[in-house]
């Protein structure tokens, strides 16, 4: 591969293919979703957050299990708990990280008490129901899960609405805080709301934590 | 939320939302995209797949680390022993299934033979030198690594192309099948090809096998 093509220069290659703007659409939502955690005051539109959650729930899921659920956090003590609970984890992350402790703790991770809207977004429970493509690979609930949070990310981007996916938490706690039922496990706290503006590159590349991998390194043939 | 708004009707909220028609790429993408296992000849030409590949790469990956590999499968007996040890697997399912074994037997779940390009995905070794945002989940590589094949999917769709993820397999067999490094693990074996037509609905729908949830049904407030 040539490395030269630009990810959105497309011709039509198929019957099928959407009109040129929309395919447009779709990659310059792939290319410009950020991870936010930077929100100003504005309320998300009801119809907007349904939009968004409509686009979840028409993520592809292993056998069809839809193994997702939204809980919509609108309980200010509610979210108050959630934010002390992701500022312990993020304490405790700081010192895991050792010698990178400092500058981790510059890095702004989550606007859960900022943002417009809040989700936790869980696996549901008895999902051992399932085997239908998951009889040797029972996480690829979680896969699914992460293509509906995927889609919300890239349809909000397009609507130009922030959207931040926050993993700093013990699940079980979380879990507790939303009295989810036995066997159900949050894996994503989603911060949804508008935002001052959205960067070229991601925060952690900006910021020369890490940079992105050439090509080259994440692609083979036929041996690894 | 009244369930009555039509996802792709969009009204422009923020100065950061795309024109009219990009956002409508992007949830046209969302809703016609499906899990692809009849395909038809033909070749995607280089700069496409690599298109596809560079949207998987532009995916969010939890504290950067994008733990993705692509094996491009082109040597025709890799291909057969990846679709043997499939084969073998769905057998298993099938017995694994017992009461529903017939309706899963009918069910046509790959097209490894029949695409154009045949991908395995896996997520990459030595991922414990990670630890922002996954100490308490470190299933969060898998996370990212859906969230790419996801934009692969998406963007595919965009330009008329169908793409299957079959998650049919041993992770280790797969590994060892591709030489992969001890601590990588794959995940999805992608087929990719052109595609006689797109289905309204997702085949495990059509086919009876389940139905979509309401959203009343995955959506809730302050608790479960």
């Amino acid at each position: 591969m040539s490395g030269k093509t630009d990810m959105t220069g497309t011709k039509a290659h198929s019957k099928h293919s959407f009109p040129e703007e929309e395919i447009r659409g779709v990659y310059h939502a792939i290319e410009s979703r950020r991870d936010i955690r930077h929100f100003i005051p504005g309320e998300i539109d009801p119809e907007l957050l349904e939009r968004l959650i409509k686009a979840a729930h028409h993520a592809p899921s292993v056998g069809y299990m839809q193994p997702w659920h939204f809980v919509r956090i609108t309980d200010s003590q509610l979210r108050h708990a959630i934010h002390d609970h992701v500022e312990q984890e993020r304490l405790n992350t700081a010192d895991a990280l050792e010698q990178r402790r400092d500058e981790f703790m510059k890095l702004k991770i989550e606007g859960i008490l900022e943002c417009s809207e809040l989700l936790v977004v869980s696996l549901t429970s008895q999902r051992e129901q399932y085997i239908l493509g998951r009889r040797t690979i029972p996480e690829m609930d979680l896969a699914s899960v992460a293509c509906a949070i995927q889609n919300m990310w890239l349809a909000a981007r397009a609507e130009g609405i922030g959207l931040g996916w926050v993993s700093f938490f013990e699940p079980e706690v979380l879990a507790s805080l939303i009295k989810a039922p036995q066997g159900a496990l949050p894996v994503a706290i989603l911060c949804i709301g508008h935002v001052e503006h959205f960067a070229d590159r991601p925060l952690l590349e900006e910021t020369g934590w890490d940079s992105r991998r050439p090509l080259s390194e994440i692609l083979s043939e036929n041996q690894w």
